[in-house]
């Protein structure tokens, strides 16, 4: 931590500063200056909340100097982690492509719509059975009834399963059924279920909360790792701005940047990045192209009578044309997407 | 609701928009113009999402035309709610503040500190027990051991008693100890937290999301409203914006906003609002000046070693300061400030 | 400047970064941690843009640790600046209001409006004569004939005159009808406009940029300072969020804000930062009880007829009950409000 | 337009509403049902602001529908334009990349940088002459003399050229030199500058200012359309958020979302779009992908002795590193990018 003093702070308030910061157990190195003094603060001390020093007389201004995250970061495992849900794997050569509905509504519609997810390439399904829904009045999910018909598809099209827990209560159940457990935006800070997660053996899709930093998202996974969980997943998917002729504004930065600064992976939600169908499929080749580890995409097979979301989903077709557009890109940043399936249709052909 | 269509729409695509209107349950009304169509879609309809409409070949936009709560509108109790904790009632004649620490620490702390703002005419003790952090590696709170130092510091000043809950496992034990439930900033989309809390009789503190629009705040409110608890208070407490001079932007506009939507009352916190000592006084006269039926003020007897938002906390001196020039601004907008402690006062002189 | 390197950064990368600073004219003290090295950068040295050093390799980040900004800052003149509009006395002990129509349209509302609001206590017209607007439709204003009907109308009543100029061809003219010139939030970052307003000698109203920070805010004073001009008075006006029930969110906390960063008066608008006139008054009471220099409010006698900006105006009995109302508030920080007006009007009954 | 009542509004508030409408030139349709009255305003009446009903007693939301821009809407011209600088074609198959230094430093600097473009497959030369600079103490451009520069190294190397204009008195200059003339963002509301360029022959390239809505931002370029000039070419540089680990987040899903509203090319600029080097490839990839008809990138033969923009500026390797990963994505949207220099670089091989 760095404390600049003001201009025209004087001894005795620079003095206060130094006993507040040793009181703390930091090591004092004081620079003094023709304009003013700064003061630097090392060791092993440790400071909750800057501010605290901040409104200290004299103070103009204090820099933390270090990230508030350890084990998110990238220097704790410089190489890079790779997520593993049995054979696929996030955070590889792959671009790995979840699809599915927003929330399981009938078994024909989680039949079908796996079924089409699968022939074109995604290796995941995603579907919810607890909705989190800003009104009380909205569709909130089948509960197990759901979780059960999504095992069921994914399991007949051999795809792995991501589904949402909503509170520390579901976890037990969700955890039955899915082989990854998606944390939703407005979960993101949600401490008690982030550190009920930490104790679970399955992967974490944790999504970026629309008014979260890049650092409190990383503090969310934290929670996490610390608590013994060392599979995350983090899931770019808009953040809340002025313009709102989109519903969120997709934050595409955050892929370079996430990567420079932790060493997990990161894929992109092009569906409630953007709220609208016509908009998924530029946003999902722009993060690809970008270098998204994987995208989680709503597909519908007939999103017009669709119970929740049926305004971002595609239809399979319009999924079709997108994974064909994104063989094309994914070389252009050295890597692959969905390549067995693409393998194999070529071979029954 | 009001579909606009497209100038180049086609009657053929007017005439899907129309059916699915009819299939959602609207009567649908018919506008004709020389440059466009408009559809109006009347009567007991409904639809979760309008974007579903919105997406549908032809249509240029879709206008809501009620707001999506019921309970926490102003029109449905148009004379405004009065809550009351006892005596003490938020939403009156009376601006009522609300003062202690962030967190309990000691008992010490904790009965100074009641004391101190009791004497300066605060109604309510603040301070929490559970504490959301971003980070985990900060200070979490006493628990239950801190609830009963709360509990007994205001039942020795008769202070009625406010303090947070941040998931369902904690409801009933908050419930044994505090007069009014707070939820948090970051639970506020918390929604199996809401419809628990509506199950409850104690009043309810919903703080506003630091991302969350108005409309979004009341549809949190609607959720306990709608299970049963009549009883919300709304809390401003700042709102996340580019402006990062200080933690989050004051929005005290929020006030008459929210007092033309909805009947519920509504306080401010200046003290989360700004993140700064020296800024929360100007910001909790404004807040008063602009016709909030509250306040909620963190005060510690010695912010310097406070293990949580200390940065922010007045000092009792800078409290009871605070509480006079408040004394000065209520009458211009017809209000009083704590009259009972003042007249004791004066008399026990 | 602190430079703080990466902890993985290599005795090379540290020497390339303490041989750009030694370059850029900055005296360096190292300081070498048991996890990373800090270094400092002291001294005569400048550098226009820290982004330069944070790309070089193995630095972490660069903390500035002076605002980029003298002649604005609080420690240039610690005792605060008085503007001084004859003997309208902006920054002193009384909050001054100026008050006006958003534009000149007839003579007949120029002449009506300035008696309203000089009788209700005004000290300054406001009227704009050229206006910008988002829209090529929309009225833009009388130009010179709007200007003569605002200094007939301020002469009449005794009232100083504000108005806005939007370009450095409009200086002059504008120039010899006002007595402040203002500058429009859209033009704040105007940097040839606010050159050349620093060589006139009329006080300049410099309105905040809707999405303008603090700092630019006054390194845009800055250009105008260093030109030449000493009166700048600052006008809080809204700034934009995601919050859009307003057309702007008003940043009172603005005020505590600037008045320890600069020694400049700051006044608020609280017509444009909400956009709608059942929300001025609130938002007028709480400028003035957080701590503003005075006021700039749209009055109209007719703002349904209105060519801009009727939804916002005030009309002249609400202004009369704000300024009773305000005249209770100012007190409480310890200043008064057109103490000269009352005065009269009393003496006159 | 549609007005939409509140649901107590009486018949007597309802017949001034109407009469309002049919005063400003309307037909109006007015629709009773069960809850609320709505009104529809058809015909040929304008209002500049809306709000002007929205204030009125009894009106609950007035709700605008047709855009206020015409010129620039696709309605307009659903074939969209190409933009042509001689054979030089912005909006058709081929993705035009325009390359250069953030400004005219030195004759070497220039020259090299243009020749390095060039090679790579830039089409146009970028280049300041005159810099808007937040601070006054930051380098502003050499003016003419960059100009002269930029010209001969854009003819030695068979570039188009195209720099910024600061303001009015700054055309004639630049058009003598510039084949395409920038507004910055700054500027993008800099209303007297927008109307003289309209009047210029020459295609303008109109930056969206960082707090800029699309509505604002194609508003903006009706003022340069409705003064007679058909060339605009709109760029999308970032908008201001919360998020402030880079400088702007680059708003990428504007490209699909101009397309659909207007006629005119879109192209993004990832350098100011993100403010730091490494992030310049990812998002001009992403760019590229989402379907931008055009990228504009600075280059400097030795950024970290740039005078401005260092930070953000791609050295010649690295940008013919991004010019080859281009090359393979543009097909994955069915273009084509920089197709002459690789066909002649083929050959000449």
């Amino acid at each position: 931590m760095v404390i600049v003093m003001e201009q025209k702070a004087t001894e005795a308030q620079i003095e206060v500063v130094i006993g507040h910061l040793v009181r703390l157990g930091f090591d004092v190195h004081r620079s003094t200056g023709s304009e003013r003094t700064v003061l630097g603060a090392v060791g092993s001390g440790h400071v909750d909340d800057p501010g605290v020093l901040a409104v200290l007389e004299g103070v103009h201004e204090v820099v933390r100097i270090s990230e508030p995250y350890k084990l998110a970061s990238r220097a704790f495992k410089p190489g890079g982690t790779v997520v593993a849900l049995g054979e696929v794997r996030i955070g590889g050569d792959e671009v790995i492509v979840i699809a599915g509905p927003c929330s399981a509504e009938t078994e024909e519609q989680v039949f079908q719509t796996a079924a089409a997810v699968k022939r074109a390439g995604a290796k995941i399904l995603r579907g919810g059975a607890f909705k989190p829904r800003s009104s009380p009045y909205s569709f909130q999910g089948l509960g197990e009834k759901g979780l059960q018909m999504l095992r069921s598809a994914a399991n007949e099209q051999n795809l792995k399963l991501v589904s949402e827990v909503m509170d520390v209560a579901q976890i037990e159940l969700v955890d039955r059924y899915a082989d990854m457990l998606q944390v939703g935006a407005r979960n993101m800070q949600n401490f008690s279920l982030l550190r009920e997660l930490g104790k679970t053996r399955k992967p974490i899709l944790l999504k970026r909360g629309i008014s979260a930093t890049i650092e409190e998202w990383l503090l969310s996974a934290e929670y996490i790792l610390g608590g013994g969980n060392p599979d995350v997943v983090l899931c770019e998917r808009g953040i809340r701005t002025f313009e709102n002729y989109t519903r969120n504004t997709l934050d595409l930065c955050a892929i370079p940047v996430v990567k420079k600064l932790s060493h997990l992976p990161i894929i992109v939600d092009p569906s409630h990045g953007t709220g609208r169908r016509d908009k998924v499929a530029p946003m999902a080749r722009a993060a690809v192209a970008a270098g998204a580890d994987g995208l989680i995409i709503e597909v519908h097979t007939d999103p017009d009578r669709a119970l929740s979301d049926g305004a971002q989903s595609l239809i399979p077709s319009q999924f079709d044309q997108l994974m064909a557009e994104l063989r094309i890109i994914a070389p252009a940043i050295g890597r692959g997407i969905c390549v067995e399936p693409v393998a194999r249709r070529g071979w029954a052909v």
